[in-house]
């Protein structure tokens, strides 16, 4: 929006009497960006080239069969907690946590030109960050975290960004762009980080290392992918 | 809580100034439920006996590379709100939505001594209003949504309940019961909803239906899964 909403200290507290507070995606913008939008269009939604990150923590499942829920839970708030720095730092925001997974968009509401990069270095910092922050709590655990990696995909295209219930407000972006990056997030493994080649052309200083062909489910033809490693 | 609290009309204003508002997840409790047990409690976390229940639309991925996504907006909209009508007239509440998919969580902080059996009947009343109001969005349609249809997963058992985030609230369920209840559903073909034998056993009277056993991505040992059948 532009306009400079208090969002913290005692001004901010008038502002909350109007339900305008710290938007939970991003701390450094208000509600008001997230609902904007909303009161304009009311049912439309808005059309917006975008790129989106999903995150994950590779063999969750198997580890939340045999980990004692309060370590477990530990593990996921350490991952969501890395995670959202890392997003935030690069202008991104956190729109959805599911889990042991997450979903950020870049490019909305925050306009950023390099999209597509930003998402690229906020992932290789997620890796950086939740390397060194899982690696720490390995040495408590009584499972095998130290096997504990995440997997990361990035897709950019143009998204539906609205709210997609008749009865409950719920702030999202849907389309083929989402489920494409949450396709080839399934598919990274632990330390890795797949970019589409949409994703890649948009940030072509950035992607060094290999490509590797994915058939990905419900994706007709074959995709390409471009592996960025962290620390690579 | 216990506690009335008027979360509609003008008594809701002060009320307002303080954060407490009618919850997302069920517009029938207020935001104090969510909030209270943080409080007190801290970084701590809750455990309790719940039953999960997650649903999707089988076949989004496809439909999302195929379909207008003006279309598919209106489908996962439709979806939702028939979904969470459901959800709440059985006293759970809507936990997360993602896209075409959501989590539901049966007996917190609603407490309902026959959760399961609730659970049971929301995914039953899932499948007749989705199939209804599906079927009334197909003839407008220009894709193939006469295909469209829901997949259920519900599994009954253990879960931690907090916020699992160091910088961002995030107030969910996590554990292993949560991801068996996400594996049932990703193996659920439309119109299926597939019970775990816990969950089964908790609601005897229900599950009339066939029995299959499920080798689960993440989980040692095959999966004994009853199947309900809508209109069954």
């Amino acid at each position: 929006m532009g306009v400079p909403i208090p969002i913290r200290g005692p001004l901010a507290v008038p502002f909350r009497i109007f339900g305008v507070t710290q938007s939970k995606m991003n701390p450094n913008i208000c509600t008001i960006c997230e609902r904007a939008f909303r009161r304009v269009q009311k049912h439309q939604h808005v059309t917006a080239i975008v790129t989106i990150l999903f995150a994950d923590i590779r063999g969750y499942t198997r580890l939340s069969e045999r980990m004692d829920p309060v370590e477990l839970s530990e593990i996921v708030s350490v991952f969501q907690g890395q995670c959202a720095q890392a997003i935030w730092a690069h202008n991104g925001i956190v729109n959805k946590q599911m889990g042991d997974g997450l979903m950020a968009i870049f490019n909305f509401p925050i306009k950023i030109e390099q999209h597509a990069e930003m998402a690229m270095t906020a992932a290789l910092d997620i890796q950086r960050r939740c390397k060194a922050a899982l690696a720490a709590l390995a040495a408590r655990f009584s499972a095998t975290p130290d096997k504990l990696g995440i997997g990361v995909g990035i897709h950019s295209g143009q998204v539906e960004i609205g709210e997609f219930s008749t009865v409950r407000s719920d702030f999202t972006a849907i389309g083929g762009t989402v489920n494409m990056a949450a396709r080839l997030e399934s598919q990274a493994a632990a330390g890795e980080i797949l970019v589409s080649s949409e994703s890649a052309a948009l940030a072509p200083g950035l992607v060094t290392k290999s490509t590797r062909s994915l058939a990905l489910k419900g994706i007709e033809h074959p995709v390409l992918a471009h592996v960025l490693i962290a620390g690579g």
